[in-house]
């Protein structure tokens, strides 16, 4: 029985990896399978390609701007596109090794091809990969998700991109056509904004960045609008004729054509081929269903991640692992999505946690809104000439508790940790009152809002 | 009796304007002095002006390293040192006005003239300023601190510079010698060596920045060594000839001569001629006593911020101000000191909250220390190009509640008051551990290096 571990883990994303890491400290023997590479999604294919563009994007931006704070570039600002993509392929290649020494450092057998899940005696879980058993006695399915594609009439999976391929671009596209304007829409409409690609984003509903505080995402629309990027809101594409998008708004037919079309209208939970129909495992609407331990139907088989196909983001994911490594050690842990922070890479950055006014007014909750403009905070003054941006915070009427918070400008990326902090311990804007801000930072526009109640 | 204010405010810095803000909001009737600015030194010679320089300098850096992210710039970067200065002038002015719209907000009485505590008969404190009385039933002295000038043979303060006087030049020296490599030497340093003087800082201690934790403080100064700043540790100046700085180091005799000499060795409470004897307030060593409520010995009077003669930073005035008009009130409230942000807003900026390792060791508390490299976080990676920084956490050996957090690298600035609100909620390893953080961001460092115990 030398392919007999602690727990399998069958997937390595953010929820895989992360799971490996705890539990392996908790000195557990770990194996974990994945087809593609180390990291998921969130590393090879999303967050952190993603993120090294646009921070490309910003230190273009921040030269350009130079002269307003005293700096003065006389020449023209050029870019290497093809420079920009390597880069990116370096700082994934240097964290997906990062990832493997962790793997090494805990000791887990790390499989690099598909699994499946053949069966379940007694407490006995096996896997076949790579024609090879192996046997654990519990199971994290964390298999992921993939980019959605819908079925729209003439929609050429070849010619037509995801998030997948728009990252192996060898040429800067002259333009690019964006079917969906959630946040990986947005995040590439920002990005090849900046890089001179003219941009159209096509967004069914009425309004971009679902989920995101509806004034913040309004704010972002119009910024963008003003530099370049054109939007069709409520418009839905009908057909699609090689890069030819059609689409319908308002009772109207309308067409684009783009150098390249990028399709981000969602995502799809990888369930299939993964052998859950062997053990028996229950699916809900979008992915695996899992209890508050991340639990499935199956005793000692747990499932985090994309593949649960709700909150799809890959903090979600890691403490979904980790929820379920602790529940498999017998630690008292929940998982709660009351505080999972949302944070959108755009510049200006957009950063949230928790309720929405959206969602307080769907669902009756009875809440206070204060709101006030970054600058309000002096730093944002002395660092963001001419921009602008602001902090919302939504607290329960009857406790005053924080119940959520939101911004956009600065670098709220950074900033909004600590809001799930609150969140987390329950805190009220008395309390918040008397937690000492460092000035000047940008991160006083929290404290001064939750003043404002 | 139309003279007659619910509160007087004696300075109107970041402990003055933010308790009348306060007590405005609460209805009181407010009226607060100030000799010079609205704002304070924070404001007009301190935190914002600094700040805003450094910016400049960050503006200059980014695009000095801009082909390291595939942007190309071909002409030679210059500075516009007369721009930059005037701008941080424009900053200034933009905040002082803010003051004063949120003053007038609130209806408070603002007095621009130097205002002396005349007498206290029952609850009446009255004070004289350009010769007309004020009365009020209480009284909030905060008239801050200003640069301390040592009796060093031969120190002309018409030729060597404050912190005020160097915010005013009109031409960038070639060459700069601080005494002090505290704080503020520290930020000036590295703005004028990032807009191309030779900086050289003499500091008496065997280390730059006390109170910064100690590891943290020798990797700025070596790393601002490689960028060319000269040190010199353990050195205590003896004399002073105009420009030209004597210095004694292990025993041997040194002169250095900088077109310009700051002095930056510390600051002395403004506790002469505003009255303090007419009403019998007691001092401490270093300024007025107060207790944890801000009360001095005289009842109805209080003091905050600087005066006070410890801590000496904007938002501890601030949260001291806020404790004084909370127990004016009848709102109960506590200054805590355990929980006090300290940043520095060099590049590499530096954040650190609660008990140092150095502390710690001082007072024989028992605590356990982790340290991760800031490159842990993917986005630290993605954002920052041949860079380092770290993250230090210290816990309570007992009951594992977070003491203290230290970072240097990254806008730790930003992400600093999340470890804050953690401290003054006093949670636990474990509680940290159960927030989830957004990924990618930087801010993750802190949940990896407390994961770490």
């Amino acid at each position: 029985m030398s392919n007999k571990f602690d727990i399998a883990i069958l997937g390595g994303g953010p929820a895989g990896y992360v799971a490996a890491e705890r539990a392996g400290a908790k000195g557990m023997r770990v194996v974990i399978f994945d087809k593609r590479a180390l990291g998921g999604v969130c590393l090879n294919e999303g967050c952190i390609p993603t993120k090294t563009l646009l921070n490309s994007a910003k230190v273009l931006e921040n030269a350009q701007e130079a002269g307003k704070y005293g700096i003065n570039i006389e020449s023209t600002i050029s870019i290497d596109f093809g420079k920009i993509m390597k880069r990116k392929d370096k700082v994934v290649r240097k964290l997906v090794s990062g990832v493997g020494a962790k793997m090494k450092h805990i000791q887990a057998e790390v499989v690099m091809a598909e699994a499946v899940i053949k069966e379940k005696r007694a407490d006995v879980i096996t896997l076949t990969a790579d024609g090879k058993d192996y046997q654990a006695s519990r199971l994290l399915i964390c298999t992921g998700s993939e980019a959605a594609v819908p079925s729209i009439p003439g929609l050429d999976k070849s010619i037509v991109m995801t998030n997948r391929e728009i990252l192996q671009l060898k040429k800067l596209p002259e333009s690019l056509v964006i079917i969906g304007g959630g946040v990986i829409g947005t995040e590439f409409a920002d990005f090849f904004n900046a890089m001179g690609t003219k941009v159209t984003v096509i967004e069914m509903l009425p309004e971009i960045l679902t989920g995101v505080d509806e004034d913040i995402a309004a704010f972002v629309r119009k910024e963008f609008t003003k530099r370049g990027i054109d939007y069709h809101l409520n418009a839905k594409v009908t057909e699609l004729r090689g890069k030819e998008v059609i689409f319908e708004k308002e009772g109207e037919v309308f067409s684009i054509t783009g150098d390249e079309v990028l399709l981000s209208v969602g995502r799809k939970s990888n369930v299939a081929g993964i052998g859950l129909e062997n053990i028996g495992v229950e699916l809900a609407r979008n992915g695996i269903k899992i209890d508050q331990h991340c639990r499935t139907n199956i005793p000692n088989v747990y499932a985090a991640g994309d593949v649960t196909g709700f909150s799809l983001l890959a903090h979600t994911a890691s403490r979904e692992g980790e929820v379920a490594v602790n529940h498999m050690l017998g630690r008292k842990d929940v998982m709660r999505y009351n505080a999972i922070p949302g944070v959108v890479y755009t510049h200006p950055e957009i950063a949230g946690v928790g309720l929405t006014e959206a969602v307080a007014r769907e669902k009756g909750i009875e809440v206070e809104i204060r709101q006030l403009p970054m600058a309000y905070a002096g730093r944002f003054i002395a660092e963001n000439e001419g921009k602008d941006g602001f902090c919302k915070v939504i607290v329960g009427k009857k406790y005053r508790e924080i119940l959520g918070v939101h911004m956009v400008g600065g670098a709220c990326s950074e900033m909004i940790w600590g809001a799930c902090a609150l969140i987390e311990a329950q805190l009220r804007v008395q309390d918040v009152e008397e937690i000492v801000f460092p000035h000047p930072t940008v991160s006083e526009i929290i404290k001064e809002t939750i003043f404002a109640f």
